[in-house]
């Protein structure tokens, strides 16, 4: 058969990647697997990449990504340029064209995903996205092809490398949080402005995505509950620690049992004995509950250049089978964007098992009164640690409510969490 | 476009998951997913099982699984017959009469593998075994998809619910074996005859499919070297947890680097900071290690009815897009059975830390004796601990050695097993 043409605008970090590993595996892709996909055009405004990537030579170089829509040998384009503005462009110019796209890119997904695969559906073509999810890990594939005769009832993930990462190291080292996000930065954990994983926005725009393709609809990304990890103390790491607990950065999607979806990001007090605890570093985690195949945990490195690299290579391979047996639609799109509008369950609907961290007046009576009006909303209170004051007026007490208690988002100064109990 | 019919034989416990999942998914299947998947003919020799499994009156029955083969309406076939001889004709009949097998067969795979797959590649129809391994895991997927630009550098499984749910019971409650399975039987977690289990064929069976996934070729069965639980002893797991390390059996497949394979199934010391000393009871896992995308760990329910027949499903649905893009041989079969034969690197050539247990003459200098021999055969001791006699001519001696050391497959009557240090 004739070439399969890729492609590839971005030569950065994952875009390197997936050079040397067409390099290397292309073999094993044209002879092993009789798929003959080969890459003929990289683009990238930055000319010392392509000789940094050790580009082929033979190889088209351009700095304007355009040309790789212009160019008739290409039928597969890899979009790793990121950001939602010119990628989004981009992305549907080649959608318009007949080509397919692969794409790392979760944020443009999570925010113009209908418009770009119904650009796809109308366009004969496919987008591939497994990259755009927990990197190597195959959440994408699980969720639409292995879990597809399961009602996904939850989903709880650590999928930003980066907020785990200084989490971890905040317990592992009682390091402050800012101390932890500088070493992180140091080690190319975090980006110099770290607010989209730290405010777990990151998180948000995979989540979004899992959602759309657990419950088989769009959910809007803009309309997510989301709190970051920059307001996690070490002081809530250890009071939980002795609690038991381990303060993790979620992603939790719950369906509610009305067709609602309980979906929010959140650090979350994780049991020392749930399976997510032991996810530390870098490393990402989605933990699936469905009907009918019970709990599956994926682990892996969920960012990183070959990991990221791999995930799409993954996709090109796939993409490479349906264009090469015939079937460029083959995984329909429709359902997983347009069929329905996901609706939100509000968070002050949303009960669960708070954790409560506040100053309290040190004089007699103090702790009795929060306790009494705790009991006259009917919360009941399964943890309490009350420490020595560490100000001259107030006493730190730190709470953790039995389930079924709804915290409002609106927050005070004080600390609260949801928490996930153990888990067998 | 018409209807996609499926032919199921054998109403036994999977068997009765899919009727069940595909009665109450199917509106999904239908309208959500645009795949007109529709069960046309159940067979089973017991007639009891049609009403058992709720069977819709719309549904053919037969005594005698070859109806299906000659039932025109059937397109797909799911095999869940069990064992080798009868289901091997079944299979290549169906084959060779055109019709897509869907199959939880790891035996006869792995068995037959290349006959089967030689028959669906020459008769342009395709065979589906996600349910061969691991129940609900994707683990093929993952294989032959999600990892397809790695090289597979090793894998380790904990893939038998039975040996599992066994050597955890014996860890946490300190049971004999025996106990322990007698105490699996009765909890419907082992058979009658577990032999299959205990004996580690069933984690070889998977491991032969496995491997010849990860590594492009047929392994035999046959040659594959495996030890099952049945020598393990509640002294063995109480010495390692002494030493910090959990027993479990794992299927080990390493590349050795000179193209041939380190196989074996074998009951191993799993450190207990290792993220496979938490797998327990009848949970399952794999572990894999790819050049690109580093260490990925899938998790989950292995085996029973629900999450085996959500595999079941999940490649029902796959088959169906297949065929409703018109690409029933999406992914090619021949480069996974025929291409070449995998070599083994034979077991006494397989260097690993070894877990030994003796009984050591209770007088002076034996001690002295033993370590010396193995100083002079350049084995280093990582952990040593010497009990009291428990008989009156032999004191139990636990050591384990350093990495590198080859033990004999030939075994006496103490106790050996690899260990698997720390991993992050």
């Amino acid at each position: 058969m004739t070439d399969i043409g890729i492609g590839i605008a971005g030569l950065g970090t994952v875009g390197g990647g997936v050079v040397k590993l067409l390099r290397d595996k292309g073999t094993f892709f044209q002879d092993g697997l009789q798929l003959p996909v080969r890459l003929v055009r990289a683009a990238d405004t930055n000319p010392a990449r392509f000789s940094n990537v050790g580009l082929d030579p033979s190889v088209a170089r351009s700095a304007d990504a355009k040309d790789i829509l212009d160019d008739p040998s290409v039928s597969v384009v890899v979009e790793l340029i990121g950001g939602t503005s010119y990628a989004r462009e981009f992305v549907l110019g080649a959608l318009c064209r007949g080509k397919h796209v692969v794409t790392a890119n979760k944020a443009l997904l999570a925010e113009h995903g209908p418009e770009i695969f119904g650009a796809a559906t109308s366009n004969g073509v496919s987008v591939y996205f497994e990259a755009a999810v927990g990197g190597g890990m195959p959440v994408i594939k699980t969720l639409r092809e292995a879990m597809i005769a399961n009602d996904i009832l939850s989903l709880r993930t650590i999928i930003n490398g980066t907020c785990n990462y200084i989490l971890t190291r905040m317990a592992e080292e009682k390091l402050p949080f800012d101390v932890a996000l500088a070493e992180a930065q140091e080690r190319g954990y975090a980006e110099a402005d770290p607010t989209l994983d730290i405010g777990g926005f990151d998180t948000g725009h995979k989540l979004a995505i899992m959602a759309s393709l657990a419950h088989g609809g769009y959910l809007c990304y803009r309309d997510i509950p989301i709190e970051g990890i920059s307001r996690v103390t070490k002081e809530d790491i250890e009071y939980a620690r002795e609690l038991g607990y381990t303060v993790k950065l979620l992603g939790i999607i719950k369906a509610a049992g009305d067709g609602r979806l309980d979906v929010r990001v959140q650090p979350t007090m994780v049991h020392a004995d749930h399976i997510l605890a032991s996810v530390g570093g870098v490393f990402n985690a989605v933990l699936l509950e469905g009907d009918a195949v019970g709990s599956i945990l994926l682990y892996g490195r969920g960012a990183g250049e070959t990991p990221t690299a791999s995930a799409v290579c993954a996709d090109l391979i796939d993409c490479a089978r349906d264009i090469a047996s015939g079937a460029p639609q083959r995984i329909a799109m429709g359902f997983y964007s347009h069929s329905r509008t996901i609706e939100f369950l509000p968070l002050d609907n949303v009960r669960s098992r708070y954790y409560l961290r506040f100053g309290l007046a040190d004089r007699p009576g103090a702790l009795a009164g929060v306790t009494r009006s705790f009991a006259d909303h009917r919360i009941s209170i399964a943890a309490m640690v009350q420490k020595e004051h560490t100000s001259p007026d107030a006493v730190p007490v730190i709470m953790l409510c039995a389930k079924g208690m709804s915290v409002p988002h609106s927050r005070t100064s004080s600390s609260s969490m949801s928490s996930e109990p153990r888990h067998r």
